[in-house]
C-alpha cells in the first residue's frame, strides 16, 4: 500500500500551519511509520493573502471549505476552523457524506455533535478522529480508546485547561490575586482577551464530556456537566489549602455512580500525595482509573502549535495505516443515554470559605447553620483580616452530603454577616 | 466481523491467570470495544494440578506450549512464560511460522530477539505485540507507536523498574540503608529473593532497548546499553542530593547524539522541578520528548497481575479490531543498526561521592586529581563522618566531559586515602 493518503486542510491558523510545517519537516519519517506518504492535496482558509510564515504555493487553494469535500483527490478532511456549529459542522457533515474521513481539533463540535457525527462515520465505515480536541499533544484519546481498552474505567479526571492551571499555579507561587495574574496571563498570551471560556470551565467541560463518553460507553452528554470555574478563588484559599497539604486545581471529574453518570468541572483541593498536585503551569494531565490497570496518568502540553499538530498528524498516520476501531471505543449506535447522578448525594469533605463582618456572633451563626443542616466541621483552618476590614473564615467539613453543605449556605444567604457568597470546593479523595 | 478472536495462553502464572480473569470479568465490554468476542481456545502451563484460584475446566489444556501452535482454532498465541530464549522463543518462532499472531509480556525475549521476530511477523503480515513487556499497565508502547507517531523523538527516558524505585524512595523517606530496605522489600514481595535483575539495572535495560528501537527507528541494540544499578547508593547520597534540590532515581535514558545511539541505565540526580522526581514507590513513568509534541509523560503501575493483564488484553483488542501497523513503528526491514555513542564524550554535571580516611591532605589529593583531569568542582556539598570513623565526601562538578571525571577517579584508584570505590551519578538536565 504505497498510494499516499491525500488530505485537505480547512483553517490555516496556528494549528493548520503547524500541521503543514510538521508534515514538511517529518515527512520521510511519517511515510516510514504510516506505510505510505501523507500529502496535502487542498487547503482552504478565510484569507488567502495573510502571511502565515510558510509557503503555501504548492498546495491547491479553495476559497470555501465546502469545496474541499468535492475534490476527488482528497481522502480525508482536516478541520481546524473551530466553533461548535456553523462552518465546521457543515464541513464535517459534508465530508462524511462525501465518503471522506474526518480529523478535527474541535472540542466544542465533538462535545455538541459527536454522537451524530460518530454514527454517520461508523455507518459509512469512515474514520472520525479528534485526538487534538482533548489535552492538546497528549495522546489521551488513544490512551483510553486503545491503551486502556481492556478496562472498565472507574473514573476519569484531570487538569484539562492550561490557562486555568497556569493562573492557579502562578497565584500559588507568588501569592498574587486572581485578577492580577489573569492580566499578566493575558499580556503574555496565556489567556484570551475574553477569558470566560477557559476560566469559567466551559472548555474543560467540552473535553470532559468527550473523555467520559470514551471511558464509559454512554452517550456523550455535555449538557450534563456541572460547571464551575476559578474566578472566585482568592490567594488566601490557596494558602490555606496548602497549610492543609492540598493544592487547588480546576479538575474535570467523571464517573459512573450506581449506574448514573456524574460529570463535573470544579476547583478541587488535591492532596499533595496525588500526582495531579504536581502539574504546574499550562500543562494538562488526565488520570484514568481502570479496574485492572489501576491508576494511569498521561501528561504533557495541552495546547500550542506543535503539540496540537502532533495530535492531528498522529490521527492521520492511524488512518493511513488503515486503522480500524470505532470513534468512541464503543460503537456509537450502542451508546445509550445515561441517567445523570445527583451531585448533592455525593459524600465527601468540603472546603468552605466565607467573607464576613468582623463582629461578635458571626462564627456562632455560621456554625449553627451548618449544624442544622447536619454538616459537622472537621477544622476551622484560619481567620484572616482583609484590607477592607472583613474577615476570611475557612473551614473543612467532615464527610458530608454535598446537598447538606449547600443547604447550610442557603440558610445563611440572607445573613447580614456575610459580605460575599461563600466559596465551596471539594477535597479530592479516592472515592470522589 | 463477529467471528471471535481465538487465543491460546502459554503460561498460567500471575499474568496468565490475570488475563483469564480479565477476559471473564470484562468480556461483554471487550466484545463491544473490539467488535467481536475474544475467547480462550487453549491453555498450556507446566503444572496442570496447581491451584490457580480460577476454574480452568472450560479451557482445552495442552501439556506443551508448542502444541498450541498446531491448533487450527487458534488465531493468536499469548506467551507469558518468560526468559529470553528456550521455550518462549521457540513458541514465538513456531507461532509466527504457523501464521498465528503473537502477544507477549516478555521483555527479555523482545530485547534479545525482537528484530528477528518483528521481521518474521511483518513478512507474514502477522501482528506481534508486547505492550506488557515495558512498564506493565502503562500503554507506553501504543503511546509511542501511535500517540507520538508524528514526532521525531529527541530522547526517551524514565523510571522503568518498580523495585529499584521502591527501594530508592523508601531510603529517601526513612533514611534507611540500602541493605535494610532491600530486605524489607523482599519480605513484602516487592523484590525477588535474587534481586540482581532489578537492582542492577538489567530489567530496566531490556525495557530501554525496546523503547529506544520504537522511538528512533534504529535496530534494537540491547548489548549497547550501558548498565549500572543502585547497590552502591547510600542514604547519605540521597540526603545530599536532596539538599541540592534533587531526588535520586534509577533512569533508563536513550537518545540520538549526532547520529549515534546513546543508551544508559544509571542512577541520576533528577531536579525536583522535573515530573520524574515525583514518581514514588513501585510506580513506573516514561518520558518521551518529541520535536512537535514537546515533553509527554506516561505513568502508572509497572507490574502486577491486573496492570500486566490490562496491557496484554489491550493488545488482543487491537488485533481483534484488525489493527495494522508495524511492530516497532518503523518497518523492521528498514531499521538499520546505529553506531553507539561514546558516553565519555557527554558533557554535564556529575555528583561524585568518596569514602575517605579522616586525615589531613585527602581533600588536596582528590581535588588535585580532578584539576589534572580538567574537572572543576562546582560545590563540595558536605563531609560527614561514618560510624566507622571514615569521612563521606560529596561534590558536584561543573559541566565536564564524563571521560574526564572517570580519568580523575582512575588516577585516584591506587590512593591509600580512598576506602571504597567512588560513586558517580549524573545530574539530569535538558540536554542529558
Amino acid at each position: 500500500m504505497t498510494a499516499p493518503l491525500r488530505i485537505a486542510l480547512a483553517g490555516l491558523g496556528t494549528v493548520g500551519t503547524g500541521v503543514i510545517r510538521l508534515i514538511e519537516e517529518n515527512g520521510a519519517m511519517i511515510e516510514q511509520r504510516a506505510g505510505r506518504p501523507i500529502v496535502v492535496s487542498a487547503v482552504s482558509a478565510r484569507d488567502r493573502t495573510r502571511d502565515r510564515g510558510i509557503d503555501l504555493s504548492a498546495y491547491p487553494w479553495f476559497d470555501t471549505p465546502a469545496a474541499l469535500t468535492e475534490q476527488a483527490d482528497v481522502d480525508c478532511v482536516v478541520e481546524m476552523i473551530g466553533g461548535a456549529d456553523g462552518t465546521a459542522l457543515e464541513l464535517a457533515r459534508k465530508s462524511l457524506a462525501a465518503g471522506k474521513s474526518f480529523v478535527t481539533a474541535n472540542k466544542a463540535m465533538i462535545a455538541h455533535h459527536g454522537m451524530e457525527l460518530a454514527k454517520t462515520a461508523e455507518a459509512g465505515n469512515l474514520s472520525l478522529r479528534y485526538e487534538a480536541a482533548v489535552a492538546g499533544g497528549i495522546p489521551v484519546i488513544k490512551g483510553l480508546r486503545d491503551g486502556a481498552s481492556a478496562n472498565r474505567i472507574e473514573r476519569v479526571y484531570g487538569i484539562l485547561n492550561g490557562t486555568s492551571n497556569y493562573i492557579l499555579t502562578e497565584m500559588e507561587k507568588h501569592g498574587h490575586a486572581f485578577d492580577d495574574v489573569l492580566k499578566e496571563a493575558q499580556a503574555i498570551g496565556y489567556a484570551e482577551a475574553d477569558p470566560g471560556f477557559d476560566i469559567d470551565g466551559v472548555d474543560a467541560a467540552h473535553k470532559l464530556a468527550i473523555l467520559s463518553a470514551l471511558s464509559f460507553g454512554k452517550a456523550l452528554d455535555f449538557e450534563g456537566v456541572e460547571i464551575d470555574g476559578i474566578r472566585n478563588i482568592m490567594a488566601a484559599d490557596i494558602g490555606q489549602a496548602k497549610a492543609l497539604g492540598y493544592r487547588i486545581r480546576l479538575l474535570g471529574m467523571a464517573r459512573i455512580d450506581d449506574g448514573k453518570l456524574f460529570q463535573r468541572v470544579n476547583p478541587y483541593l488535591v492532596p499533595e500525595s496525588h500526582p495531579l498536585a504536581h502539574i504546574d503551569g499550562a500543562t494538562n494531565a488526565v488520570v484514568a482509573e481502570g479496574n485492572f490497570s489501576g491508576r494511569l496518568m498521561f501528561q504533557g502540553a495541552g495546547a500550542g502549535e506543535g503539540p496540537t499538530a502532533s495530535a492531528v498528524v498522529a490521527d492521520l498516520i492511524d488512518i493511513a495505516r488503515g486503522d480500524a476501531g470505532t470513534v468512541f471505543a464503543t460503537p456509537a449506535s450502542q451508546m445509550e443515554p445515561c441517567e445523570r447522578a445527583e451531585s448533592g448525594n455525593r459524600v465527601g469533605k468540603s472546603y468552605v470559605r466565607f467573607i464576613v463582618a468582623d463582629r461578635p456572633g458571626v462564627l456562632a451563626e455560621i456554625t449553627a447553620a451548618m449544624r442544622d443542616a447536619d454538616v459537622s466541621i472537621e477544622s476551622l483552618i484560619q481567620t484572616e483580616k482583609t484590607s477592607e476590614g472583613s474577615v476570611l473564615l475557612s473551614m473543612v467539613t467532615h464527610d458530608s452530603r454535598e446537598c447538606n453543605v449547600l443547604k447550610s449556605l442557603a440558610a445563611l444567604s440572607s445573613s447580614a454577616s456575610l459580605q460575599a457568597a461563600p466559596v465551596v470546593m471539594h477535597l479530592l479523595s479516592d472515592q470522589d
